[in-house]
């Protein structure tokens, strides 16, 4: 019979769809005959040499070829840096003057790399520069909101080659965030603790779905994964606000990400995927229920009628059978 | 700037992004070479002649052919019709046996008919099907949420050709339509109407969105569409569950329907899109605060790391140009 699981963090609704359920190796991607990808695109804005085709650096790790990371304000952003925060009502129309931040992360110099082929210093340095740009982006009260995330491959939403990941922050809080701070915060009053912690603890102690770890952070399938293969990433020490990740923990961070792409990269064969860090509003301070964390989703199947419908999803993978599949994965 | 809105129905904010807004003649499918689907396809279960391929019949429009629309069981459900419901607790671990329903309308008997294409009686005979199923359903007391939707195309989540349409049925309430009915009672409470009510009203007065309507049905596309061509279908007189649709609007229902995949299909060049059927739960009675509609979106584009980190989209059309080109779509 088929199993609905509820998410404790979300408080949302997955089927586990046994009987359209599939093998953790029915996900690998089929090969494909793709044109290889240069290391250096003489057209892409991205690549080093162009760097007059992109918008307005706002930070760079320098070497003495030039810079190993840059973050850029992206061209067509989603939200602009300049003006107020005007909001409009108007009966039932509500809106917001769209300020905020919309910036990209140019991941590294050559065009052509999978972050899962990032060596520990790559994914390090790509991490501080995400810190760098919230712990700026933050001080800017008009930002309520700050979204960190990546698009890897066609599926998750990128048509550009170049390795990068995007920082956008919004004037409001979204909705869903908002959401989940509640149910956190009901959590808390009942339990006396985090969920998050509370969850990681359990976790831990049943190791079934357990992907990697580090002394400093936690991958794991979600007892309630919304699709084959969401993972998730916690920092093991308690902590609201990713910008408040210390030096050592962003080695292990980079390390235990490292493994999880190199997982899926040679396991599933680079499936498209998004990963996102999901952070306590830029607003609030440190916060004994919220705890944030990196969510990884493949994106190995398509959102249909029901998962609109409903905002529930059906997943075709048993979480316990992929972690297990995904811990004997080797990486090369 | 960009604008943020916010849908005063789910409290979700939009970015309508004016700095990468395109022409809604952008978003026209492009015209690809595709293999033509035969009218009648031998190995297709759901084609006439091939009933027996199919699971237990549950629903049947007889004609002296044999049959119009069929309704039939799933025959990998999601959910399963036998069992009690079982919910276990276990610490942070918290699951359901997956009771409940899930069955294929088929929609009609041609194999290669597009819904657009259908005639006002083909779409009224569906929606009675979607009716009585609903209302059959809603008996049994296992189930909590009844969703009807339909995924046409590839990007929709289908790779069957016949074309077809689900109900699903939970044993719990979804987190979001619970969060939705959350919001419109917050409404109910704050200003003694109902928030759809409310909206409808205004829509209409204001013309600018309005796409299509009759007597009983308006088409729309949302104030905070969250997507292109995002649209709505409300029934003009209140009413909280969809199996309290009157004869004479159904017959009303499947002429706004008509129009609008008509102006989609013509408009649009045929795009993949999902629409669903957003009632209250099946336990609740007629409220005063909740309204049932039917919500069109075209999967146009393809949500990426943002929405998923954020639960915000990032809308690249204005809603009132797009209602204003699908007005001046001409359906043939």
């Amino acid at each position: 019979m088929p199993e609905l699981r509820q998410n404790i963090i979300t408080r949302e609704w997955v089927i586990i769809a046994t009987e359209r359920a599939r093998r953790p190796d029915e996900f690998i991607r089929p090969k494909k005959a793709v044109d290889p990808v240069p290391a250096f695109e003489p057209g892409c804005a991205f690549c080093p040499g162009n760097e007059s085709m992109s918008a307005v650096e706002t930070y760079r790790v320098a070497d003495r070829d030039g810079w190993q990371v840059r973050v850029v304000e992206n061209k067509f952003p989603a939200l602009s840096r300049e003006g107020d925060r005007v909001r409009r009502i108007d009966g039932v129309y509500r809106s917001m003057s769209g300020v905020g931040f919309h910036e990209v992360v140019v991941e590294h110099r050559r065009h052509d790399l999978s972050p899962a082929l990032y060596s520990v210093e790559d994914l390090s340095r790509i991490l501080v520069a995400y810190k760098e740009r919230y712990r700026q982006i933050r001080k800017d009260t008009r930002v309520e909101a700050i979204i960190i995330f990546k698009n890897h491959g066609e599926s998750a939403g990128t048509s550009l080659a170049h390795p990068h990941s995007q920082i956008a922050a919004t004037p409001i809080v979204p909705t869903q965030v908002r959401h989940r701070l509640d149910e956190a915060i009901r959590f808390f009053d009942e339990t006396g603790e985090c969920v998050f912690c509370t969850t990681l603890r359990r976790e831990v102690a049943d190791r079934i779905r357990i992907v990697a770890s580090t002394d400093s952070f936690v991958a794991f399938i979600p007892f309630a994964a919304l699709s084959p293969f969401h993972l998730w990433i916690f920092p093991v020490r308690h902590c609201s606000s990713f910008d408040e990740i210390e030096e050592y923990e962003i080695t292990d961070l980079a390390v235990t990400l490292r493994t999880v792409l190199g997982k899926l990269y040679y396991g599933l064969n680079d499936p498209d995927y998004n990963f996102s860090i999901r952070s306590i509003p830029a607003r609030e301070g440190e916060r004994e229920y919220f705890h944030w964390y990196l969510t990884v989703i493949p994106r190995i199947v398509r959102t249909a009628g029901f998962e609109i419908g409903s905002g529930m999803y059906i997943n075709t993978s048993l979480p316990e059978e992929s972690a297990r599949f995904l811990r004997g994965v080797q990486i090369q």
